[in-house]
C-alpha cells in the first residue's frame, strides 16, 4: 500500500487461495523456497516443479510438488528459480512452456559476467515463451523473514506487456512495489544492479581518505613532532580533537573546491576546442559524475568540524588553559583592553563559518533524491551552481579571516612549514579566481554560445 | 506536474468543459460535493445524481442535478460517493449501470470493519460494472480548499485496466498522482490505509516512554532525593537540563542496543532449530518489524543529548560553578598541574561521542524513504549492519570512557545505587558480546549455511 | 535502473544498433543534435531530417542525414526538435507523417505564452499523427555531457497509449525515468514546468526578507545607535553575531506564527459565512498554499539561531567580558550567592528552546517529499497540526521565559522602545489565543460540522 515506507508488510492479509491464482515455481533452492513460502502466505496456490517430486520435505507447507511438466501445465506463470548454468535442462519442456510467462529471478556472481543477460538467454533458449525479469533485486532471506527493511522496489522488464502486468500483480500482492524498466534489453542492467556496492562513492572516498591522511600527518608533524623535537614537550593529547578539528575543515574545503573544479576545466576545454560536441577526457567524465558524492563527503566533514568546534569549551584542555591564563592575569594584575577591531574580526570569522555551514546543509538537503526530483532543471542549476559558489566563497572567506587572526597571534612558521590552513586555501582560491575569469562578459558570452551549439569552424 | 512537492495545484488551469469529459457523481454528501466542486474547477462537466433533483441548492455552481438514472446515462464514469450501508439502493439501477466505470470512494470507520472491502462488495452487487477503488485516501476538506499539503498520491485499484486508466486520467487532471495498486483485491488494504495512525511507531514509542520514565525516576532519586534526604540540599534545579541530559543518552543507548538485539536472537533461534524455514515467535517478528522506528527514536534522543551537552557552558548553573571554583582556587593560591593522561581521557570521550553521533545521523539519513529506495539490498545491509554496529561500538565506548572519568572524580555510590549510566551499559555490552560470539568463524559459518537454505536433518 | 539517484548513467552500455530501433530527428539545432548524440551512444540508429542533407557536418558521428521526407519514411518515431514558429513547414509532409509517433520536445520562453500548448498545436496541424510531449524538461547540455545530476524524470503525455509506451521505452534506454502525465491536455503544464523558478518560495522569501530588514534596523537602533548617541560608545562589533542572533529567533517565531494564522482566519471566515462551500479571498488562498515554505524558512532561521547561540562561549567578546567580570569580582572580593530560582529560570528557558527546536526539526523532516508521501492524511494532519502547535507553544514559552530573565537584569527601555523580542511575541500570542478560543467545545463543534458539509441556511 504505502509505497515508500517499510512499514506495511501485509501480515494481516487473510489468504484466500481461491481468489489469487496458481503460481508454479521451478527449483527448490533457497530463493525458490523463500519465494514460494511468501506466495503461500499471501494466498497463492503454489506448485513446485521438481525432478524428484517425492522428496518434498523441503518445500513450504501448503505448497504442492509435482514433476516439472505436470507443474508447468497447472499455471500460466512459472518462476524459474534455477541457476543460468542449468537453463539448458528446460529445453525439453519447451512445448509445455510455450505461451507461458517465465519469470527469471536469477542473479550472477560478477557484474557483466556473461555477454548477454540471463533473461535474454532464457528467452533465446525457449522461443514462444514470455520471459519477464523480476525479483532478482530482492533478498531471499528478507522475503522469507518478512523483514524487508530495505527497498521494497522490484525492478521488472519484459517484452510482453500482458505478461509484465501479471507479474506486477504478484509483486504488488506480496507487499512490494513493481517498477517497470521497459523491454527485456534492460535485463542486463537489472542483473548488475544488486551486485553494486556504492560504485559512485568509491572515488570520492579514496580522494577523501588520501587528503585526510596527508593533512593528518602534516598536522602531526606541526603540532606534535615539532614541539617534541625542539622543546621536549609532549603534546600528543591534541590528536583526538585539536588535530581532528584541523583535518576536517581543511579536507572539507579542498573537497568542496574539487566539486567545482571539473566544471571550470570543462569550460576551459570547450573554449579551447571551440565546440561542445566532443567528448571530455575520461578522467574528467568520471570526476564530473561523482561531484555530488564529493560534495556530500565534504558536508560530512564540515558537520564534524562544526561539532568539534562547538565542543571546545567543554574540553578539559581548554578549561585548564582558561583557568591557568586567568590565574596568571590576576597575579600579574594586568589589564586587557577590549579591542574593537579584534571583536569584529573574531565575530566575522565565526559568522562566515556558520553561514557557510548553513548553505552547505541546504545544498545537502537539495541533493536528497526526493527533493532533487521535485525541482526542475532550472531550479536545480540555481541551487547547485549559485548557492554552491556562495558556499565556497563563504567557506574560503572563513578560512582567510581565520588566517588573519593567526597572522597576528601565535608563532606562524615551525620548521619553515606554513600552517596547514594556508595550504588548504590554494585550490579553493584557484577555483574562485578561474571562475571569476570565466564570468568576465567576453568569455562568458563565448561559453554560452558554445553551450547553445555554436561551433568554431576550423577547416585545417 | 511536479509529482512530489505540494506546490503545484493547477489553479491557473482555464477550464474548458468541451475538452474534459462528463463525470457523474452519485451522492450529495460532503465528499461528493467537494469532489464535484474540484472537478468543475478543473474543467469537467459534472452531473449529480440525486433522489430529489429539484433541491439542488447544495451542489457546486456549474454542476447539473438529475435523477440517478438520467445522470448515469450521461456519463461513462460514475463516482459513488455514498456510504456502504446504502449500496443496496443501487441495485435497481443495475441495467443503466452495466458497462459503466463505478468509482468507489468510500471509507470505513474501523480497520477491517467488514470481511470484504466496500469496493468488492459493490462489484458483487452490480455484476457487469467496472469498479475502481480510488480517492478514499484524499481528504474532502483538502480537496475542496485546494490546500492539499499532505500526500497528493491517490491509490487506485480495479480489475479492468481501461477503467483504471480513465480514472487515473481524472486523478491526474485534478493535480494528484495516481498510484496503481493492482486488482480489486487490493481494495481492502487501500480502505484500511487512511485509518492508520502510525501503526509501526506505537510499540517503539511505548518502549521509549517506559525507559524514559524509569531512568528519569532513578536519576531523580540519585540526584535530587538523596542530597535532599542526606544533606538537606535543594538540587531540584537539575531536573530541567542535568537530569534530562542523563535520561536522553541512557535511553538512546539502550534503544540502539534493542535495535540489534532481535537480529541476534533470531540467529540464536535459527542455530538452535537448525533451519530458517520456521516462523519466529510473534513477539520477535513484531520487534524486528519496528527496528527502524526504534532506531529513529534513539537518534532523536541522541540529537537532544548532543544539544543539551553543547548548551552546557551557557547555563547559569555552570557559569556560577566555574566562577565559584576559580575564586576558591585563587584564594587558596593552589596550582593545578596539567594532567596529560586526563586530557587524553576527556578528549577521547568527547571524540567518541561525536563520531558515534555522526554515524547515528548517517544511519538516520539512509533510512529516509527516498534514500533507502535508491540503494540496493547489498548496500542497505552494508550501511545498516556494518555502520550500525560501528555506531553501537562507538556509543558504548563513549559511555565506558565517560565512566572511567567518573570512577576517578566524584562520589560513586549513593544509597548503594550505581550511577544510571552503569545500568545503561548492560544491554549494549551484552549485545556486543553476543555479536562477537556469533561472529566467531565456526558459528558464523553455520549461520551463513542456514540462511542459505541448509537444514539440519532431525528425524526424531 | 536506479530510479532516484543520479548515479546510474549507463555509460557501460555497449550499443548494438540491431536491437534498438531507428529514430528520426527533425531539426539539427542544439537540442536535436544533443538528443541524437545521446541516442547514438545508447545504441539507436539515428536519422536526421534536414533541408540540406549534404551539409551534414553538424550531426553527431554515426547518424545519417536525409531529406525530411526520406528520413520520416525510415522510422515510426520522429522527434520534432524545431521551434513552434516553424511547425507550419511540416504540413506538406502530412502524408508521410500519417500514423507516425511525433515527439514534441519544444519549450517556450514564457509561462502560458500561447493559448494552446505546442504539442496540441502540432496535433491540430497534423491530424492522423500520434503526438507525444516529452523531453522538454531535460537540459540539452546535460543530455549531451552525460552529467544529469538533477532530476532524471522525463514527463510525458499523449493521447495514444501505444505511442506513449514506445517513447517511454526510449526514455528508459537513455537512463532516464519516464513519468506518464496522461492525455495531451497535460502538455501545457509540462511546457510551463521547466520555466518555473521556485514559484512557491517567492512570497515566503519576500515576507522573510521584509521582516529580517525591519527587525535588523530596529535592533541596530537599539544596540548600536542608542549607545553611540547617548554614551558615545562604539558597539558596532555586535552586528555580526549579537544582532544576527536577535534577528533570527524573532523572525523565525513570527514566521512560525504566520504558518498557523491563515488556518485560524479560514476557520473564522467559515464560522462567519456559515458554510465551507465558498471560496476564500485570494490572498488567503495564496497564503495557505505557501505555509510549508514559510515553515521551512522559519526552520532555517531557527537552525541559524541555534548555532549562533551555541557559538557564544567561543566569541572573543564573550571571553573578554567573562575575564573582565571575574577580575572585577575578585578585586572587590564579592560573593555571589547561588540563586536556586534563577537556575530554574535559566535552565527552563534553555530547555524550552531546545525542545522547540527539536520539534521544529521533526516538522521539517516530515515535510520532505518522500516522508510526507509515506504518511496518510490522518498522520500528516497529526504531525503538522498537533506537533506544529506544540512547537509554536514551546517557542513562544521560550521567548516569554527569556523575557522574564531580561525583566530582572539589564536596562529595559531605551529611547522608550521595548526590546525587539517583546514585539516578536505579539503575533504568536495572538495566534495561540485565537486557537484556544476556536478550541472551546461550542465553537469547535460548529467548525467541525461546517467542515463536514453542514451549511447555515440564510434565505435573505
Amino acid at each position: 500500500m504505502d509505497e515508500e515506507s517499510s512499514n506495511n508488510i501485509p501480515l494481516q492479509v487473510q489468504p484466500d487461495p481461491t481468489k489469487r491464482g496458481t503460481v508454479c515455481v521451478f527449483g527448490t533452492g533457497d530463493f525458490g523456497r523463500s519465494l514460494g513460502y511468501k506466495l503461500v502466505q499471501c494466498g497463492y496456490a503454489v506448485i513446485f516443479g521438481s525432478r524428484n517430486p517425492k522428496s518434498s520435505d523441503l518445500v513450504p507447507k501448503g505448497a504442492e510438488v509435482l514433476s516439472h511438466a505436470e507443474a508447468a501445465k497447472k499455471s500460466s506463470i512459472i518462476i524459474i528459480a534455477i541457476q543460468r548454468e542449468h537453463y539448458d535442462f528446460l529445453v525439453p519442456f519447451s512445448d509445455v512452456l510455450k505461451g507461458k510467462v517465465l519469470v527469471d529471478v536469477s542473479n550472477n556472481l560478477k557484474i557483466d559476467q556473461y555477454p548477454i543477460s540471463n533473461a535474454e538467454h532464457l528467452a533465446d533458449l525457449l522461443p514462444g515463451t514470455k520471459v519477464v525479469k523480476a525479483f532478482n533485486t530482492v533478498s531471499a532471506w528478507a522475503l522469507q523473514s518478512g523483514t524487508l527493511d530495505a527497498s521494497r522496489q522490484v525492478y521488472l522488464c519484459g517484452d510482453d506487456t500482458k505478461a509484465k502486468e501479471s507479474v506486477m500483480e504478484i509483486v504488488r500482492s506480496l507487499g512490494l512495489t513493481p517498477l517497470d524498466q521497459g523491454s527485456l534489453l534492460a535485463a542486463k542492467e537489472i542483473e548488475n544492479y544488486p551486485l553494486q556496492l556504492f560504485p559512485m562513492w568509491r572515488l570520492p572516498c579514496y580522494i577523501c581518505a588520501g587528503f585526510t591522511i596527508l593533512v593528518f600527518l602534516y598536522c602531526l608533524i606541526f603540532e606534535v613532532f615539532q614541539p617534541l623535537a625542539t622543546r621536549q614537550e609532549d603534546t600528543s593529547y591534541v590528536i583526538m580533537i585539536t588535530i581532528a578539528n584541523r583535518v576536517f575543515p581543511i579536507v572539507s574545503l579542498i573537497l568542496l573546491a574539487l566539486v567545482y573544479l571539473p566544471g571550470i576545466l570543462a569550460a576551459i576545454i570547450q573554449l579551447y576546442r571551440g565546440t561542445k560536441y566532443s567528448r571530455f577526457p575520461d578522467w574528467l567524465d568520471k570526476w564530473m559524475l561523482c561531484r555530488k558524492q564529493l560534495g556530500l563527503v565534504a558536508l560530512a566533514y564540515a558537520f564534524l568540524h562544526a561539532i568539534y568546534t562547538l565542543v571546545m569549551p567543554i574540553r578539559y584542555y581548554v578549561r585548564w588553559w582558561v583557568e591557568f591564563y586567568l590565574k596568571a592575569q590576576i597575579k600579574s594584575n594586568g589589564t586587557n583592553p577590549f579591542l574593537n577591531y579584534y571583536a569584529w574580526l573574531s565575530d566575522s570569522y565565526v559568522a562566515l563559518g556558520i553561514l557557510g555551514f548553513f548553505f552547505y546543509v541546504v545544498l545537502g538537503i537539495t541533493s536528497l533524491p526526493s527533493v532533487s526530483n521535485a525541482v526542475n532543471w532550472r531550479e536545480f542549476r540555481f541551487v547547485q551552481s549559485k548557492l554552491g559558489y556562495l558556499t565556497l566563497v563563504l567557506c574560503t572567506a572563513h578560512t582567510l579571516v581565520y588566517g588573519g587572526d593567526r597572522f597576528i597571534y601565535g608563532p606562524f612558521y615551525r620548521w619553515y612549514l606554513p600552517p596547514a590552513f594556508v595550504i588548504s586555501l590554494i585550490i579553493p582560491c584557484a577555483v574562485l579566481v578561474m571562475k571569476f575569469i570565466l564570468m568576465l562578459p567576453c568569455i562568458d558570452q563565448r561559453i554560452t554560445r558554445i553551450r547553445q551549439g555554436w561551433e568554431r569552424k576550423t577547416k585545417s
